[in-house]
């Protein structure tokens, strides 16, 4: 069966929500830290990190807005989509839980963030390029501060050690999803639009191990993965999440400033 | 000045709006425990008092959307009003924290609602005694039930003592909102339609006291109360349950079965 050029539409605008719904949604979780963090500079670093992650969707889904045929906005695809249609990784979803938690999960996301748009920047349509060159500046920041919190959690107290190990065993089955690709994906790499997601497992393994080991902590054994997010079957706490950050536009339909 | 009909009819429609809020938001709030209570039997009587309040809600917002004029049902005042049209007591809407928190707020709640609903029995409004003479029947075993775990906590181990001691604390400025009257509870009582609020306190602290020494727990001394919630002035809580509650007919605006 040959790939039309339908196909490739179709695979362009799941990479673009893929992208774009990942960001979104774990920069959402990240901002309800603010004003919560443990520390003034957690506080605003965390705030930062958000930011950047909106920013970041800001561009994706209007680029998906632009190709996706329907004259949909950024905005529109943020506030006005149930969860069904989201398009985000489990892991960018799950729960802030303690700080341990926010860390592992911000960690395991940077070093596959990081990967990804490294490879995106070397895509055949010009616009991802253009993104992800962007984004990656910022996103090399995010990986350095949280493989550093790693460590200094991870190494630090018998108590902060522990809670890192917890973390870390409790999201290491949200990790797999980063690296299965679907029929979308092959499609993809295969018009040289974004990389195969299982050719970046060894890197992001390497660089997990490393900062692992200096963080004392131990990788999980467990090879259980969860998956359906990229396809839209997602974890309760995403209906939550979204009931939260879409009350304004759903309680007071297209309002604007 | 003289109460013109008018006037009797604004203080009707508050009346109402404040006991169908009340039990709705703590309906709600109880709800939130299905599924995760401690022990079986408190998770079916929890759905069960949930269940009790949802339909006392029923039965004063559609009371509210009849007499309002705008011809409005129960469902479209609990789903389609914002944070500041909610008429509750700030005390239903305060988050379940641990049991002895769930356990503190429902027992001064319960208290108060007794003694409100049989006041409402002696209302000059047929249609109000009506509904309060039904529900203080669930009433009556609300309050019987909440009393017992106070003294079963409070008077239970060391940590179930703290708890609950901790949590009658974090609640006690809660209560006073209850027996604080304004214009329109001065109209209600003039009229006959309702009791005077401060008219219930010393029966109220009669039976707290009574309660609360029998479960070994002492009686906060503070006195600074919070108010506003009959009057629209919520604390953050309200929000975050609205978007949670009303998420469906929001995204899904007229959706019926």
């Amino acid at each position: 069966m040959s790939t039309t050029q339908k196909d490739i539409s179709t695979a362009l605008q799941q990479l673009l929500l893929r992208m774009g719904d990942s960001t979104l949604v774990l920069g959402h979780r990240v901002s309800e830290w603010c004003g919560h963090a443990p520390v003034l500079e957690e506080d605003i670093a965390m705030a930062n990190v958000a930011l950047d992650f909106i920013g970041q969707t800001q561009f994706w889904l209007e680029l998906a807005g632009e190709l996706g045929g329907e004259g949909k906005t950024a905005d529109q695809l943020a506030y006005l989509r149930d969860s069904a249609q989201f398009h985000n990784l489990l892991l960018a979803e799950q729960p802030n839980g303690d700080y341990a938690h926010t860390v592992a999960r911000q960690f395991f996301f940077d070093a596959w963030h990081f990967l990804q748009l490294q490879a995106l920047t070397r895509s055949t349509e010009p616009r991802i390029v253009e993104i992800a060159a962007k984004a990656i500046k910022e996103v090399d920041y995010h990986l350095e501060r949280s493989s550093d919190l790693m460590i200094r959690l991870g190494d630090g107290t018998p108590e902060s050690h522990d809670r890192m190990q917890v973390a870390v065993d409790d999201l290491w089955s949200y990790t797999g999803e980063m690296f299965m690709g679907d029929a979308h994906d092959a499609v993809l790499a295969q018009a040289g639009l974004a990389p195969q997601p299982e050719s970046l497992r060894d890197t992001w393994l390497t660089c997990v191990q490393e900062v692992m080991e200096q963080a004392t902590l131990k990788v999980p054994a467990s090879t259980y993965m969860h998956k359906g997010g990229k396809q839209g079957r997602h974890t309760e706490y995403l209906g939550h999440l979204l009931a939260t950050m879409q009350f304004l536009q759903r309680a007071y339909p297209g309002c604007a400033w």
